[in-house]
């Protein structure tokens, strides 16, 4: 019914605390996909842009400013937000555009630029992610929410603070690694918990930083692809699910409901099983949320996560490596740029350009965000194409 | 290759000054247009939103607030953003994904809240729509640019301040018969021209009203929409289009590419041309974009327009009849809610709900909203459909 959709090219800015503007910083991550592509910005049809807070920066409609710095002024584009979901959710509906047959090739970029606004209002801004009647404007910002998440997790499943260190732990391994990290510094469970507290359980180690970046990628038609002779990865899943946006709404707070249905959905257009998985790129805003992504995607039986990660079933060279780049808690959150940036990762890694963090003979990847509390989701499932 | 797409249910708040949260206002549009439709919340397999400041009321994020509101928390949603031509740019979408046969039944709702900031805020917040670091950095502003464009436009086809003041007043004419218009007020050509000058030669009564708002509509399939039993519309043409982001860059400032781009590939899909159409929904921020659009969508040949507005061409009883519903100028412009709200005229002339300002004996109908100068626009196409 829908056609095969491939990633031809990729790019991210580094993440961090960037000091060009908000289109600098677009420009410099869709300069780099499409070189990688290997084709001319005038073989793209349509842009597809994640941001949230393009505000901060003074500029929203970002794709019309996009288009003309690179030529393309006749190319229509539009900008797609959810939250810190939402450079996923607008991989998923550039993929759905060219899977429909609608576009042969188009440029899916996000980006965000907020660290110049200073942490509290940073965190003000964030809040309006969250169902603001209910949350953010009782003072319940995200540091409290998935707080509360971790210790309901904790006392649950018997897991401990330590054990959500060691995600950050494993992640900052593996960001070290990465030279577009934000936070590229080892640190050690001690490190984590003897950093301040934020919300406990959760502390500063705890948190991913706030980050400024850009990643973009060039989704393009099988035929495409193979036509340009260059290396490509294939999308084989997508989906996206939803939970109350309110934590508060929800049944059970050591699960994320948008998170299951996605990859349910995902998984089954692919018709894999999470054992098919070599490794996973997931939404850890908070160590918390990698452990519950993790059992949620399937990785994992429910309350087993915590000690699995305490193995190192989840590092580089462990059974399910999970954040070969670091993820958002090392590589950085750029909130409109993170689902890109997981993509950009999975092409690095399947066309030989993830260096010293390259997963061995991984042939399957999965890419799992979220935004707010996992009010939003989608999952992304990609393969290895061989071009001998 | 796409299916046919139908408009089931349509409904708006009043536009103006409105004192609920942006998520009470979205969710008056939203209950409105589910039970115009005859469905309940349940049906509904996505939600499309768009808006642009949503910040201004400190909830982004929408989808999942909303679909929790409606009790479909499960229900995957997102925003799109195109600036001033969100709306239609994410009401194409939305119908795209239904085309395509992803989605059964999809809600499409816009909304806007920017009263409360004030006029200053507002009019800063909106020239972050522009191309910020050639325009809105250097103190363009919305009036400003399209002052630009009149004087250009009035030079070169000899038109008057008074011919653009004959937009006005058909618009307000029209608004008055619309219980939803923001400025429900008759007006003549010399209270236009004697209102005070905004951006020469714009004056007060040349430009819409900052407005807040929410309009909502329900997109299904054709099968879907048979089944119901109930009236409907039929979506026959799609096009969007794009300009070189900053005016400056623009060969003619008389004209905007994007609207001849969407048009064209509008008509193209529905094998019409403009003499088909019998009446139009466009986007009139500005009086003098009323008159650039009626030329770039082939009603009048370019330079012609103004002289046809003063003989009342485009009045409900004339020949093309433009905005039955009283237009941006007289209805208002929630910016995120205006492309749809075109939508929601259409259905409500299409299906008998428009009263005294129904255009007679109408069968095809067309939608223009455009983003920002008109970096950014689509147009749709419908068919009223007779249920016998």
């Amino acid at each position: 019914m829908t056609n095969k959709v491939c990633v031809l090219g990729a790019g991210s800015t580094k993440y961090g605390k960037l000091n060009e503007s908000i289109i600098e910083i677009a420009m410099s991550a869709a300069k780099d996909a499409i070189e990688s592509a290997g084709i001319t910005p005038k073989e793209i049809q349509a842009g597809y842009i994640s941001n949230v807070f393009g505000v901060a920066d003074k500029q929203v409609h970002m794709a019309p400013v996009i288009m003309s710095n690179l030529g393309i002024s006749h190319v229509p584009g539009l900008t797609i937000e959810s939250a810190c979901g939402s450079g996923s959710v607008m991989f998923r509906e550039a993929y759905a555009n060219v899977a429909a047959g609608f576009y042969d090739c188009v440029l899916a970029l996000g980006v965000e630029k907020v660290t110049h606004t200073g942490t509290t209002q940073s965190t003000t801004l964030f809040s309006y992610c969250s169902d603001f009647f209910y949350e953010g404007g009782n003072g319940a910002s995200f540091p409290g929410l998935f707080a509360s998440m971790a210790r309901a997790y904790m006392t649950t499943h018997k897991a401990t603070e330590e054990d959500l260190a060691h995600v950050a732990v494993k992640n900052h391994e593996n960001g070290v690694l990465n030279p577009k990290a934000h936070v590229r510094k080892k640190i050690t469970v001690d490190d984590v918990l003897k950093s301040p507290v934020v919300a406990s359980p959760l502390k500063l180690l705890d948190c991913c930083p706030f980050s400024d970046g850009a990643s973009a990628t060039i989704l393009c038609s099988e035929d495409f692809a193979k036509k340009s002779g260059r290396p490509y990865v294939e999308i084989i899943g997508s989906g996206r699910g939803a939970s109350p946006a309110a934590v508060q709404g929800r049944e059970d707070i050591t699960t994320i409901p948008s998170t299951v249905a996605a990859a349910r959905a995902a998984y089954k257009m692919a018709g894999l099983t999470p054992k098919d998985i070599d490794f996973a790129e997931v939404h850890d805003c908070f160590t918390i949320a990698e452990i519950i992504d993790i059992e949620d995607l399937g990785f994992f039986p429910k309350g087993k996560a915590a000690h699995a990660v305490r193995d190192g079933a989840t590092r580089l060279n462990g059974e399910i490596p999970i954040n070969p780049s670091g993820g958002l808690k090392s590589k950085g959150h750029p909130i409109g740029a993170t689902g890109v940036g997981q993509v950009v990762e999975v092409f690095d890694q399947f066309t030989g350009r993830a260096g010293e963090r390259t997963v061995k003979d991984a042939e399957i990847a999965l890419t799992h965000n979220f935004g707010a509390t996992g009010a939003s989701a989608a999952v992304h499932l990609f393969r290895k194409v061989d071009r001998k």
